[in-house]
């Protein structure tokens, strides 16, 4: 049976990288060795390093003066290096949902974090849209998506600091201005690759002022000078991480991405907001993932949840369940989601509603 | 024609961990998609992650009262974790080369550093033996594998403080007596899988002592109370390791993998020790490593080194040449190298005397 695969990260993954993989675990770029046991030093791996980072540069038209990273530990090490790299004494955080609250509590090390905004009252069910980003702060830190609560700040903000993104779930979803950005972070395992692998990208020259002594793993100079290879880089996540950059370059770039992706969203949500069994749990439009749909049975449909997955299940699809904190459910509509996977769930929706 | 693989790292693996990692890049456990894109937390990833750990613990006799980790960052991110959870004021170091002194670099933001003994003098071609470990250090940190220079510690020694082990590059290539260390940590890509997994096991009661407050993703008690899932691990190479981690299981555990290694580490060094073309660049027997075996060319043949590499190389030999630091050539024999691919080096060095 054709699986669906809704999983919130690791998520799916285009057929052309998973193939891929399949074939460089065995025989590696004609060596007869898999990718998995090369030297990360011989000239077939760097190769791969360097092409990742020339076609990240490429899809998302980054401008000079940056530098692209592949380093490991995730985002959630990324919450601890920013800080450590940018923080004099003071920065800014938006606080829309679970990871942005992580982020703030590793930058607490370092100085005063000011909590710009938060939509925690609503648990976190919007964007906050009018704060004030004191100007004394050192950066304004923000979650471009939050996976957990099916929101996203689909444009690039105009603030006027230094601004670091946390864009691990919606990278490459749609064409962004890096020029907006001081830095950029994103955990591999949603549009990217496999887990394993963290891309950041960041503006050299905001590097090396805090006048604090950095530990070599956590000084993004020491990766930059290294070029990602100061320490053994996660090579099979690299390797996977580019294969599906090279199927992003094939399929159209982010440009195309954004196209199909608004498709996807506008389908579901189409059908959340017609079909009277199921409520999206984020009432503005504006604010709605575009990767991550987050919804709920409707008032007095609630004993319903259970059913529904079972029939979902049935139908071939997984990793519908929603996260705790939320309920219900959640369809994460990664780049590599094809729109027949949504259809399938709509198609579900609609069976449900004429059932009950 | 058959590839003989002898990087230093990453590194050969069984063809059983690279066959099942080609399998599972397209279908894993069944589920119809691949191992890279299924949730960390769904039920057949943590049977995954359960079964490493249980194995772990199986094939290396842990005692109770230690956890097994599978953290990121490899080795080096552990230069920093170790002293900023262990170290109150003062540590100990055996500085036996490249990665013991990165190892003290980072240990020298958290207090004193003493180096016990160094073999630099002799550019590391030996073991310090007699040394004074200071009774107020924290702990004693080791480096039982010297990758670059080719020495090795292969016996657990008795000392009377906390011991620290860096067995990146010898794990499970012996038996060793856990309860004699507190700590040990191991980059993947050498004994155990690709890069991206670094194994961490701990003796949980000398954690929490520093009083100091330590980042989230740095605090081993943080990833011990959440079974190595606080953030996503590395999927991908946590897999694979399982799966040498089963070969190894399959290939009678780690006493019979030292058998395997003291026969082709005898037949190399035999032939180091009787053809007059090479010498090994460890003089002492009882220092040599079994894993990385070091040589040049005799004196007065220094000329013929391309000569030989070419002639290896043509042979189907890979990853012969050696470290900038120490010039000539190096052997790693890791695990899954078989013997008949030493027995192929070895073949070629008397061949190449037979030559000149």
């Amino acid at each position: 049976m054709k699986k669906h695969n809704f999983y919130a990260g690791p998520s799916v993954l285009p057929e052309y990288t998973k193939q891929k993989v399949a074939e460089a675990a065995l025989d590696f770029a004609g060596t007869g060795l898999s990718v998995m046991e090369v030297s990360h030093r011989g000239k077939e791996f760097v190769a791969v390093m360097d092409e990742a980072i020339a076609l990240v540069k490429e899809l998302l038209n980054v401008p000079e003066g940056y530098s692209v990273l592949f380093l490991q530990g995730g985002a959630s090490l990324q919450f601890l290096m920013v800080p450590y790299n940018l923080m004099k004494a003071k920065a800014a955080y938006l606080n829309t949902g679970a990871w942005a609250s992580k982020a703030m509590k590793e930058a607490q090390f370092f100085g005063e974090v000011v909590e710009v905004a938060s939509s925690k009252d609503k648990n976190f069910n919007y964007i906050p849209k009018s704060y004030e980003v004191p100007a004394d702060v050192d950066y304004l830190h923000i979650t471009t998506n939050n996976t957990i609560f099916g929101t996203e700040l689909k444009s690039d903000p105009d603030v006027p600091v230094r601004l670091v993104a946390d864009m691990s779930s919606d990278i490459f979803s749609r064409p962004i201005d890096v020029a907006k950005y001081d830095l950029i972070y994103a955990g591999a395992q949603k549009n990217l690759g496999p887990s394993g692998a963290t891309l950041v990208i960041v503006k050299d020259d905001v590097l090396g002022k805090t006048g604090r002594q950095i530990p070599t793993m956590l000084d993004y100079q020491i990766h930059i000078k290294n070029e990602s290879m100061f320490n053994t880089p996660s090579t099979v996540a690299v390797f996977a991480c580019l294969q599906t950059l090279k199927w992003l370059k094939e399929n159209g770039g982010v440009a195309e991405m954004e196209k199909v992706n608004i498709a996807k969203a506008d389908l579901l949500y189409g059908e959340l907001d017609r079909n009277k069994l199921f409520v999206p749990t984020v009432p503005a439009a504006e604010d709605r993932s575009r990767m991550n749909v987050t919804f709920v049975m409707a008032p007095g449909y609630e004993a319903l949840e259970k059913e529904f997955l079972d029939l979902a299940t049935a139908k071939g699809m997984v990793g519908l369940k929603g996260h705790r904190s939320v309920g219900g459910f959640r369809a994460s509509t990664y780049n590599a989601l094809p729109l027949e996977s949504v259809q399938a769930l709509v198609d579900a929706m609609k069976e449900f509603e004429a059932i009950h």
